[in-house]
């Protein structure tokens, strides 16, 4: 016998989960099968609904619920310096250090000629639009210490610096393929007190 | 700054989930956050919809769509051996051989007195209801080789042999301390035809 159609639905579903393999998949749906009903729709709704109140702000590219997010729209934050990332989720890395009081600009992606991503299809040209404006000083380059990540920042220096801005790279605390979200919080400050000029 | 609230609810019930810590939800629930929202609602309609649709079989105590589950609905499968199993996923375990025509009978768990779960916990009364009208010849006991599963195995042997039925125990061919749903097909396969009455 076959397993059953809600069954089957739920680890193909699953399974297209990053980290989430067939094996995984399928004891998590065995799992989410004898759950509380109310557990369970708590999950997809958690899901559902948080997916569709997300979306990107219109400023520096962040997760927001707001048009802006919540780091844009604050008047705490120097407006001086922005950091730039590749991803939401090494937005939530910097600020877990709790020691950055900039903004931040995510660019979703970093150059990679092996997959045909170009200056285009990243965040550069609304980076280079909230520099016009003489505000900001200093722009931190936090892309990850990888091929990709030092080829962004290297682009973007020479983009911005002939601006008259200050630009430097967060400093090799980290060590070279280490992803910036899974760094500890010690290494990330580090690396972001030894950051130097491009 | 605080990640937003659509994240963290996210985190929150992602790691309710069995083998998903809070490191691993929190990755989770930033790819969610950048997945089309078309996916997103796949995703949480299969889980939801899906769990909604799933019960318990009126009979063997397997997951269900129907009243009856397939198994026990179908004229392909010999009713007089029962194979009693801990969980649901056990007995997908045991299908995926493709060797054993009988039918099942799932407990639900295991006797288990240091975490106070007796004989009316579990799913017993209403395997001896099924054995009542003597059309069962022979009960395969493959509950885990743990401690918990020996036990309820040897309880089950002493209230069912009296009834003059053939009361077998799956062969250790799996390793002690193996959990049934990750065996491989073959180990099981000879677990199965290596069993011996108790």
């Amino acid at each position: 016998m076959e397993q059953i159609e809600p069954i089957t639905r739920m680890v193909t579903e699953l399974s297209h989960l990053p980290g989430i393999g067939h094996k995984t998949a399928q004891r998590l749906a065995y799992h989410i099968a004898s759950m509380p009903l109310d557990d369970v729709r708590d999950l997809a709704a958690a899901l559902w609904q948080g997916r569709k109140a997300i979306h990107f702000c219109a400023v520096c590219g962040n997760y927001a619920v707001e048009e802006i997010c919540d780091i844009c729209a604050s008047a705490q934050r120097h407006n001086g310096q922005i950091c730039v990332v590749r991803d939401p989720k090494d937005v939530y890395a910097m600020e877990r250090m709790h020691d950055y009081q900039g903004l931040y600009h995510v660019l979703h992606g970093t150059l990679s000629p092996m997959q045909g991503i170009g200056p285009k299809d990243i965040r550069i040209q609304e980076l280079m639009d909230r520099l016009q404006d003489g505000s900001v000083s200093e722009v931190i380059l936090a892309t990850n210490p990888d091929i990709e990540g030092e080829a962004t920042a290297t682009y973007l220096a020479r983009l911005i610096k002939p601006l008259g801005i200050t630009v430097t790279r967060i400093a090799h605390g980290l060590p070279i393929g280490l992803d910036l979200e899974y760094a500890d919080e010690v290494t990330l400050s580090k690396a972001m007190s030894g950051r130097r000029e491009m």
